[in-house]
């Protein structure tokens, strides 16, 4: 029980950090300057909460870790759907408080313009890119950083540095990716500011929901692989 | 006695370093690109202190923190005094000297109108949201803080990475919230320059006071439970 | 066989997230912003492939530190060019992944003119050097990271740290150096990204092969010194 | 012999990298933005260089660390003015490669106009300070900077962290600090850039030469009276 109370408190922790670095912070902005603050508030959120949830829950905060995880033989059958239902419930309670905290900006704040952080591709949104473009990158992200999740924490010895490394990791694809698809990576982290938004990021929520699935698949098994010629060589 | 001066020290230079950050570095500007550095200044000091105080004191630097320590039974009620009036003592200090050094500055400068990095809320405070927002605010930022602060110090292995979790979850707190209330988490941080700005900075203290010591609390009951059933599992 | 499938799958995920930062982030953007959230994407990377790959092949992803650690007789030379060819055709991968991503760009995007991250020199590009100045800057930017890299992974106790301290290397080695040659310090690095844009990428390509070269063999040397001296002193 | 090596070779690179993040990348920028970028290159650059140098010499780079460090009796007199000297001839090094690369500049480039990231105060220097504004803060800075030093290095448990605690202090300096002095507080630091620019980087040097010793001083005693109440209390 206390691992789905921690996947949903720390996914929830994950909105009303890193999606409030953009809705609360950064919402006026244009250009690299605020992309720089918002990829380093999911990145070090992902840090913080690592080191604090990671021996509870292992800190997945992310339905296509899980998948991966359990992809990769790393997570029992069990508590597959736990972890994942914990994830979006904690995403729609996070977009929920930074929805109340919105609501007392002076100036008023009209959530369905200015957003939750919400994702998205296509005109208007950020760089402009389509939708075959936040698909491949919401797969390519997501592969990479469950990769990098499941090497790093293969063993006890690495898996210390394992927090770093992936927030750090985290940091890097928003830089990279975040004109394309507002860099997601995670269809709970797409799901709680598209319920309150609703619009195009409700309409757009399906690619959120399925690339980064994809993505954790092939992460699982590349790792698999990776880790059983690893085993055979020892 | 050692770690009443070591909190006092570390709160000092808190102040000093990251509302210096405000205060010398970036008064003029405005949106995004000061706050990076501003948030920067705070999480990085904290990395800092944690881990040349730490082993002395545990590098509380933060009234909240320390009632979070308490309430999880962490902290000895006979210390729980002592740390808390360092504390204040230090922030005190260190915005005296902050204000002594932009004394310094060549073109003047009028503490009551630019500050010293002064927490606040409402009409031309940062992103002019109300006080409710402020409030719920700080208490939120305070939880997440101290929840992150005892569960990454439970015991000794995982402690050795907490100064840089907790560290860089300053710097998150200060990207998503500083619009909201300045982001102070911190009785004592808000104290120091609220004592020589005036003005707000004063009237607006008691809710800097009040809002963290119950995210601190709730942190410290949360904590406390968690910390039980990992106990009652093994 | 592992370990170049690492060095291969390393250096294409440092090319789509590291020139993805500047191709699909930052093309437009001028100044310093920019460069510090190009800074911190390459040096990131670094530091999240490090703790993935690292156990596998030493996730070198640049020929020069190969070549430098080959000098420093640390990598035998039956693997040594399976680890260059895997990194060439990683970045090759890497750039042409980017290229599909940037076809997805609703406004197009001419790749000959805005390119995919090269590097270079001279009129046009970022600070206009010479090409003298980026020679120069090529060699000791790749001599202090192979420094650093062989001597912080000298022995097991340091070398956990490494990742972190290799890849903040990287971040300043850019932050530094990036105006003058857009800061490659590794043959694979440049090559990729030039082949498929062309033009002077292509033309000065051979600037980026040699120096890089040159700047690891001394490092390798140094270090060779440096590490004798100390066995010899233990 | 390798320690005075060391130093030589280690303070030249900082020189290069911090240095030329200013002159290099940064030299036309005003405001906050650049900062943050010089801010996290001097501190960046600390981080690597502490994993590669520190096994080697302690990686003090800065004759007020050495200072410090031998007040604290953690050194061997007949190594102080080894250590000193390496510093000095290092920085002088580091600033004349760096005045070779930007000889390279296409448009020209005048040293004593635009610089080499030389420290000063006053009129038509950064946020304009008085000089007993930058004396207090040149002393106020080497001490935190030595204090966390000697204390994050007390032990061999803790001082595996202490290169990244002390690096990410470095940037808080700088942070908080620049507008004021150019944030220095390292005598060797000030020295190499002053020599090849001249004008008023010299006039001022005696201030960068002298405060930072008081400071290191300071540290020095702070630091051994804390560890001596430690082992008391042992």
């Amino acid at each position: 029980m206390n691992k789905y109370i921690a996947e949903l408190v720390g996914t929830a922790i994950l909105i009303i950090l890193g999606c409030g670095s953009v809705a609360l912070t950064n919402f006026g902005s244009s250009g690299p300057v605020g992309l720089v603050a918002i990829a380093l508030a999911f990145g070090f959120a992902v840090v913080g909460l690592a080191y604090a949830l990671g021996p509870i829950s292992g800190c997945h905060l992310n339905p296509a870790v899980t998948i991966a995880a359990f992809s990769a033989r790393r997570l029992p059958q069990s508590q597959l759907f736990g972890y994942i239902i914990a994830q979006f419930v904690g995403t729609t309670i996070g977009a929920g408080i930074l929805a109340i905290i919105l609501a007392g900006k002076l100036s008023g704040y009209d959530l369905a313009v200015a957003g939750l952080g919400q994702n998205g591709w296509g005109e208007g949104y950020l760089g402009e890119f389509s939708a075959s473009a936040a698909f491949t990158v919401e797969i390519i992200g997501t592969f990479v950083l469950c990769y990098i999740v499941l090497l790093a924490t293969r063993d006890e010895a690495h898996s210390k540095f394992a927090g770093m490394a992936i927030g750090l990791t985290v940091v890097v694809l928003l830089l990279a990716f975040i004109n394309v698809s507002g860099a997601s990576f995670n269809p709970a982290r797409s799901f709680g500011p598209a319920v309150f938004v609703g619009g195009n990021a409700l309409k757009q929520l399906p690619l959120f929901l399925a690339a980064p699935v994809i993505g954790g698949l092939l992460a699982g098994l590349a790792a698999r692989r990776t880790t059983a010629s690893l085993t055979a060589a020892a």
